[in-house]
């Protein structure tokens, strides 16, 4: 009997990665190729696994992490849609129906955040917990939280950047968001700080006045999602977190924040290891669709 | 082969339930008692399971869930204990030791939110959950997440009692948490109500707009909460919530906190469905020690 062969995609707004794999981390074919129409980028990434199947076999189920928002309520006629996304052109497109009619195996469906978060706590930063918490902060800022090998999903799915902020003293700016203004997204991730500063992060100092207000925002965040879900690590990804001197700065305010609350080793004294930059940050997407189509292999169509 | 026979404990801060049980919901025993020094307590549940056994037999695991704070880490020397609670006759007491070497018997733990979370979850408004807040708003602000039918632990467990809030224009109330001041807790639990209008809240009339004020505050810590945790349904109880007129302006503000960004008709339209009162206000904790002592039957001691 041969191995089964998984297959995976990690579905992104700018950029499609399709993979087919023995485990995981036993990626035997990988493609990358820009986002373009919904029919177009499908269509290429079908006709992918094709021809990996003519080479090595049959696939034995496909995993998705994928750009959204997107409806994971198996209960909803939308289920495995991507759905009121601003890139309008995918608006309300089946991409789970897409493969599953042309390819006939069971299909596992996650946000492109949750399959990150899945790939990196089984083979990264957040191998050895039970719970923790993933974020991202580039162009947006969104989270994963991990609860025994699973993403979390409850009603929908985590949206840790909306959580409501309060502006620092010395900050006037009236954030980015359409929906909460100062939300921590809205003061927080790559356009507030563009706005704020007139000009991109990544061509402020590092020493520029804009990080030490990044890690106060994020550490305030932080304190609220470690109060709801005390997570025993925050993984922590994305554009703006390449600015490493934000990471010392925002594990002091986090223990500011909490205020002597939490009294644990791990927020107290050992924080380079309770707040942490991703081990696989650019493999962790693929990793995890890999993970959704081992976790759906054998459960029928 | 006889029933498997499970007793519980719900040791709270002013009194002991014990009750012994076939299951969590068939209770054949039952006493309640107050908290008194920690010797004569535990001694008198002691005696009440002794004697339980010599009438109905062989007590087959035990389950408590404790005021606290509780040491859950399995890892920790004090793993067991009620650590630094402010009952200072209570301070570092080996709660599980003295039962287990007594009973000989496998013994589960958690603290008492999480336990009624867990009771609260199998045979009341949580039932049809996978996902749920449960909240208890009385002299503290306490809570428990249960995913999958178990309460989440994380590094320690949430403590969303201390999210910060921001206080409301007309409010110039200073809060009375000794950690944040004006963290949820401080802002919203009963000893706030009471020094922020100068009575106990049980004494204002229900039009008073010290309810609408603790609604605006409890949605603006839901809001944080429903972001981190995308929690199915909130279930919220405790003194404080025995006031019902807090729960259609509590649903209304929730709604205004999240600015329309969690779509779901849970959120927008069936609110009365989505944060209720627990169903089993007063049997939640004992169901909950009964469901620990289920949960560790057979698992060794």
């Amino acid at each position: 009997m041969s191995k089964p062969l998984l297959a995976g995609i990690e579905a992104g707004g700018t950029k499609f990665v399709c993979a087919v794999a023995y485990s995981p981390v036993d990626i035997i074919r990988e493609t990358r190729f820009p986002t373009a129409s919904p029919k177009e980028t499908m269509t290429r990434a079908y006709e992918f696994f094709r021809d990996c199947e003519r080479e090595l076999g049959p696939i034995t189920s496909l995993g998705i992490g994928s750009f959204g928002p997107v409806d994971l309520d198996p209960a909803s006629p939308a289920c495995g849609h991507i759905t009121s996304t601003p890139k309008l052109q995918w608006a309300d497109t089946d991409i789970v129906g897409f493969f599953k009619k042309r390819m006939n195996v069971p299909v596992g469906f996650d946000t492109d955040t949750n399959a990150a978060a899945l790939g990196e706590g089984r083979y990264g930063a957040g191998r050895d917990c039970d719970t923790f918490l993933y974020l991202t902060i580039g162009t947006g800022i969104g989270g994963g939280v991990v609860v025994d090998n699973r993403a979390l999903h409850g009603l929908v799915h985590p949206e840790v950047g909306h959580i409501r902020v309060v502006p620092r003293r010395d900050d006037t700016f009236a954030g980015t968001c359409p929906f909460h203004g100062t939300c921590l997204e809205g003061m927080a991730a790559g356009p507030a700080i563009q706005q704020r500063w007139g000009k991109p992060g990544i061509e402020l100092p590092e020493d520029h006045p804009a990080w030490d207000l990044e890690a106060w925002y994020l550490a305030q965040g932080l304190a609220a999602m470690v109060l709801t879900l005390s997570p025993q690590r925050i993984i922590m990804g994305g554009g703006v977190m390449h600015q490493s001197q934000i990471f010392p700065a925002m594990r002091g305010y986090l223990k500011e924040f909490l205020g002597g609350y939490v009294d644990r080793p791990e927020i107290t004294e050992e924080q380079e290891d309770y707040i942490v930059f991703p081990e696989r940050e650019n493999q962790a997407g693929i990793t995890g669709a890999l993970l959704l189509a081992e976790d759906v292999a054998g459960k029928g169509k």
